[in-house]
């Protein structure tokens, strides 16, 4: 079997919200996708391991955040490379509630949930909601896992389906005799024109917000 | 709630197959997902309505051809615009056995999958497929399903849960004075170079491969 195969799958880039009680919370998620037409229903997977999948049987209801090419990287870093349970993620964003629900505002859509069923696995929820609300925020394309990987050069959570670790991703990666920096925390991969040795100290990842120290020299 | 929302989901365009007793069948899908990663699941959701839903059933089994940019778009006539009741589909694609599975040759790559768990709905069911084989089959990128809207103008199947109805699907679309040519089964919008007027008369809809006769002028 070759996993490289399930690298052809298409994805979006999703920040599923929910409430922790009073309190909103999330996390990223490229598995969504709409199952019925007529009741709407859409359908979200995630891992047992998140601190949102609690919260959503708690609360029984989930929104979906769909991110556009536009919207700021470090959104992704605030969900993706963070627990709920140790910080407060919503803080850190703009966010508006709609209908009753928590949304990035720099979504280009988001469609609110109510779950109506869920099937269980090893070590992802899929949750079946029957939608709510929904509404188009902006004209932006949406982002796309392909482009979250090649332009914004970032890579999957660890609790993520398609998470690849580091080993195999290395292989996948473009050669280049040149050094690289990675971000030690997120994966994400310097690329800007500057090199990156005189970058300001004050510099932090795009991705997840983590200081210049925290980046290693690939070579 | 504004369903335009789920416009922003982002998808890829999936032969699903399967076997009728012995013989090959499938259908077109949006909706494909990697749910687990150890051991790999996907999870794939079939119309009730799709006669490739009832063959899952049965053979327990399906698999997924990724269809790529290149892929010839006749191949999304075939499976999405008739019925596999009525026709021996994979008579008219090339296509191999993979892992026990009828694959589409020209997808970019394949999953073949044993249905390990489903969740029902009121039109769909959402198979959950433990991985039996997957491989890569060519470098192109595989066709997302805005590609498949945008560049190859087409649009979803009955079926879909992405479907829009007609006089939704037109508000829509750009504006634009001249008449358009419109195939009235699978929906294809002409969009060649050649005036839809002076194509021979043995032209014949990339989508669905139905003849020229069937296309109807639209102002």
């Amino acid at each position: 079997m070759n996993s490289n195969a399930f690298r052809n799958i298409s994805y979006g880039v999703y920040v599923i919200s929910t409430w922790d009680n009073e309190r909103p919370t999330g996390c990223i998620a490229n598995s969504s996708m709409q199952i019925t037409s007529d009741p709407a229903t859409i359908a979200v997977s995630i891992n047992h391991a998140n601190f949102t999948n609690q919260c959503i049987e708690k609360s029984g209801r989930f929104a979906v955040s769909i991110l556009a090419e536009t919207s700021d990287p470090s959104i992704i870093g605030t969900f993706g490379f963070q627990s709920g349970k140790d910080v407060n993620k919503f803080d850190s964003v703009n966010y508006e509630v709609k209908g009753d629900m928590p949304i990035v505002t720099e979504a280009c859509a988001y469609i609110t949930c109510e779950v109506v069923n869920k099937m269980e696995t090893d070590t992802h929820t899929v949750f079946l909601g029957k939608v709510q609300d929904a509404d188009v925020l902006s004209q932006e394309s949406p982002m796309t896992y392909s482009y979250y990987h090649k332009v914004i050069r970032g890579k999957s959570p660890k609790n993520a389906p398609t998470y690849i670790p580091d080993e195999k991703q290395e292989e996948t990666m473009e050669e280049t005799k040149e050094a690289k920096y990675v971000c030690s925390v997120c994966g994400y991969v310097y690329s800007g024109d500057i090199p990156f040795e005189e970058l300001p100290e004050d510099y932090t990842c795009p991705i997840c917000g983590k200081p210049k120290s925290v980046f290693v020299k690939q070579v």
